[in-house]
């Protein structure tokens, strides 16, 4: 018996191997093309860089969303990650500031990373499920710079997301032309962020807002048209 | 004689009043367009919105950079009357965040305008112009607010420019859901350009790449069709 061709008690039938290699191709097809477009690429776009028909494309895919959660899986993992290890850094300034440039430093790397973290993709679970991972710890890491005297007391959570806001703003308008001028403009973000503060600020956005803004980026969902027979 | 129907020596002959109605529609719907869409709208849907053909489009409009020059005259007429005031603030360091509170606003109040602040035109002359005109501006502003000891030594006339990617990339992401964002970053960056510096900061890019990248990120220019016969 063939242990690769007979899954083990209660797990997922294997798919087929064509399929499988079409659901890679279609992944890769899509890294490239949203990381050098942006997510507003289309799922045509893509297809076409895949060299795959449309209906196979919304067979693995049906929704925009599905296949947005598989190409920034390892990506968001790796930023879940970098709020880990700036936990565990024992100046909790120096940890704060580190995985801000590291955070900043994954969108430059990935325009469409660098969207996928101003927005939100309800229906995308596990994908979300490690960005509330990371934002918690976000919320540790805050706390404990705050708790040093280094972060300044009114800094909100909310404040990290519009600094990659910010950031996506400067890296998709500056891309290969000036790919460290991001660089300059976080750093005075981290100085300001430093306490004592030097004035007051405007009230930070409420969170509804924040996160009807986050839906409201986030590319359209499509519809799948009927599926064909095409593999 | 109608003296309307007869220019002065020299002048160029009077539009034909029809043509003349659908310039006016094709700058009212392309200002609603991009101010709605951003200026990756395409010239297609701003024909449809002005109910006009794409070759009349076309006909008035060979590119789509003398589209954006047309709609954006009056808006980055406003931008150089704002350094203009700021320049006469007997406080300098006041009229110098009083200006970049001004600039920023217009961004917020039309995402055409917050990208057209990120972007270069070369053949759009009058635009340039006043680009440059108001960024000349901006060095004397920059120096006297230097002179006062109140700006950082070593900030840079480019750092308004990438402040102006910085915002967009928040009033893009943040639009009607979370209007007043962009506030609390901008409050936060000049926060940060206050003297003294807090620490050193990364070099700025070459005012060439720079350039360049205002370029790139500007939309790609449209090559007009054969123009028909209607109007």
């Amino acid at each position: 018996m063939n242990p690769a061709a007979q899954p083990p008690d209660g797990a997922a039938p294997p798919m087929r191997s064509d399929a499988e290699r079409n659901r890679g191709r279609i992944i890769a097809a899509a890294r490239a093309v949203f990381g050098r477009d942006g997510l507003n690429a289309s799922m045509a776009s893509v297809a076409r860089e895949a060299g795959v028909g449309i209906a196979t494309m919304f067979r693995h895919f049906p929704a925009k969303e599905e296949l947005v959660a598989a190409v920034f899986a390892d990506r968001m993992d790796a930023y879940a990650d970098a709020v880990a290890v700036a936990l565990a850094d024992p100046d909790p300034w120096h940890g704060f500031t580190g995985y801000i440039e590291a955070a900043c430093a994954m969108q430059a790397a990935d325009y469409g990373f660098a969207d996928v973290l101003t927005m939100t993709f309800p229906t995308a679970k596990a994908l979300e499920e490690r960005r509330n991972e990371a934002y918690e710890g976000m919320v540790r890491l805050i706390d404990r710079a705050k708790a040093t005297g280094r972060l300044r007391a009114d800094f909100d959570p909310s404040d990290l997301v519009l600094m990659h806001m910010a950031n996506a703003g400067v890296v998709n308008a500056t891309g290969d032309a000036a790919p460290d001028a991001w660089r300059r403009v976080v750093a005075l973000l981290i100085q300001s962020f430093e306490a004592p503060a030097r004035g007051t600020l405007p009230a930070s956005p409420e969170h509804a807002a924040l996160y009807r803004a986050m839906l409201r980026a986030s590319p359209a969902g499509i519809t799948a048209p009927e599926p064909d027979k095409s593999s």
